[in-house]
């Protein structure tokens, strides 16, 4: 179970299969005598990544098989979910083989085509990996109309991301007119979405971000509220900035701002847990006394929900309704969106790294092609 | 918002009123030369109630004014949502005031009616609390059939814990067939339907409960496996008992339980959060290292949901249904319970203190006359 493949599939036939894209390493017939630049998992990292987790290496282009594409990379997604990758802890996907390409979603151009549906030249949203080049089945890419929304859409505000703020914010957290929704990594293509949809639902919504820039872009694009997960004083402003507390808290971030948010969540309050970003580099838990208890005991006592999810399990049911519901939404300019593109696949590791901490502002794409 | 009176109308026309039962505390018209016993909150506990956290008056018998009954209670429920009550810490229900009447389920006899609806000699639910006598108003009481099923069993399997076990387990939990059901304090009237239940949903159940008494009789009633919480290897014996993992956990416990259970939660495991009877009387949080976010982590890692619950919530929706199916499950032996009765209202006190720490064996209640 990976992360994007099935949301692929869900925009598809919804065979309930699993896609099973074949990326190049490994499955190579050398075709060509261009090289294909991969980046690999080098080792798995201890705590935060570094340069040295990762190792560039040249690969033959592979050929593709019957029913199959290359496709040339123009734009890979870096993603939280990709640090989950590289460890092996038990997850809800195989990590990343040492020594094997760094998986991801991409968009990227048809340069040869071995099944009737698909022709050089077209636009398609796969799971090539960080790679220039890559084969794939083609029920397993979607192919994007560019006149549509701009290509890269499909790997933020009306792909993967998107998708995740809605099928999370729709299934699970399910604002009511009036509620109080807040959301954290607010100026991230989840975060942002999140939201705007909580707005378009008729909640209130508050964002917390990272700094002035990103707390301003919040109130631009329509959050009521923005606040700045480094002030000193974050407890106070967020509670100033939910009157009537919290209703709603679409989880990306975990650590002190869970502590924040969880005093002021409502009775009845859904917490759709998405991601833990402040998390996924801790090599330790943080000291006593062990509050478990204390959030069991206030999720008994307010008859909270907890959910835990990835997009996946709702792909198959809900991807249509998304895009029917979503792309007028960014024609219109009620959802807006914001790409951080970053030129170069050698620089995909340093990128990462960096979004790890916050340092992308809106969806962070590497520019391949 | 209290636990049970909500039930009774939940029972009832349904208005979405919550029910507010007068007792006779502070609202008494002498009209008897007897006396009414009666045990109120003498002090708040601090961790573990003792008996002079009681104290024991004697008031005058009130007398019902229009619409309403004076009600002779012959069976006092305990339960452990009372402790509870007893503080003033932040709670889904208002606390019992210093020196006011315990609250508390009863069972009773009219024995004066205001009301056309109810005559003395009927056999009525009430939630008149720690008393001899009470009024209440004849909407908020529900005439019992003691020829349908023993009157004690409205106030146990019928009645508020097993409505309890019915709409967590059916609105949360929800087993399907094959899976595995774990529920902690499996003895009592809650997690004995729990698990009964679960069998006739076609789940596994496996319960826990402490001491080889209460183990025993878990298989007897039909528990696919059994284990004593205060066995020294519980991880190793619940491994044993859950080779598939556990699907459910229907949370009565909190505590060590919760440690063995929680590393063997499946992916998309639900549980339903109904009580942590073993923090009630905690007065610290144990020592670190904080595992808030391991929980998280674990919920966002396996899709896992956590749901804190009071069946208040469910009651106007489902109370009918669950009388429906369950009258009949009791008839016929499907769904057995089973009754620890003390006698003496005098001794309610002591026996809600041995309750806290497992020291019933079944629905506890007190036989008042």
């Amino acid at each position: 179970m990976r992360q994007w493949p099935s949301y692929l599939t869900g925009a598809r036939a919804g065979s309930g299969a699993r896609a099973e894209v074949g990326y190049a390493a490994g499955m190579a017939d050398q075709n060509s005598d261009q090289g294909n630049t991969q980046i690999r998992l080098a080792s798995r990292p201890a705590g935060k990544p570094g340069a040295g987790n990762f190792t560039t290496v040249t690969a033959p282009i592979p050929s593709p098989g019957d029913g199959q594409v290359l496709i040339r990379t123009r734009y890979l997604s870096l993603d939280p979910y990709m640090r989950g990758r590289m460890s092996d802890a038990p997850s809800y996907a195989p990590p990343v083989k040492v020594g094997g390409l760094m998986v991801g979603g991409t968009v990227g151009e048809v340069v040869e085509s071995n099944d009737p549906g698909l022709a050089p030249g077209d636009v398609v949203l796969a799971y090539t990996g960080w790679q220039q080049y890559g084969v794939a089945n083609a029920s397993h890419v979607r192919k994007l109309e560019p006149g549509q929304a701009p290509v890269t859409t499909a790997l933020g505000v009306l792909g993967m991301p998107g998708f995740t703020a809605y099928a999370g914010l729709t299934q699970i957290g399910r604002p009511q007119p009036g509620e109080t929704v807040v959301v954290a990594a607010a100026s991230g293509p989840v975060g942002a979405t999140v939201g705007q949809l909580a707005k378009i639902f008729g909640a209130r919504a508050v964002g917390i971000a990272g700094g002035p820039a990103k707390v301003a872009y919040l109130s631009e694009i329509g959050f009521d509220a923005a606040i700045d997960h480094r002030a000193p004083d974050l407890a106070e402003r967020l509670a100033a900035a939910t009157p009537d507390g919290i209703d709603v808290y679409f989880e990306n971030v975990g650590g002190h701002v869970w502590n924040a948010v969880f005093p002021r969540l409502n009775q009845f309050a859904r917490v759709p847990v998405c991601g833990l970003v402040a998390m996924y580099n801790a090599t330790s838990l943080p000291g006593g006394p062990d509050r478990t208890m204390a959030l069991m005991s206030a999720i008994l006592r307010k008859s909270m929900t907890i959910r835990g999810f990835i997009q996946d399990e709702f792909a198959e049911a809900l991807t249509g309704e998304f895009l029917q519901r979503a792309v007028p939404w960014v024609r219109d300019g009620s959802l807006k969106y914001r790409e951080d593109i970053v030129d170069g696949l050698q620089n995909a590791p340093e990128a990462f790294i960096g979004m790890l901490d916050g340092k992308n502002f809106g969806k962070l794409l590497i520019r391949v092609s």
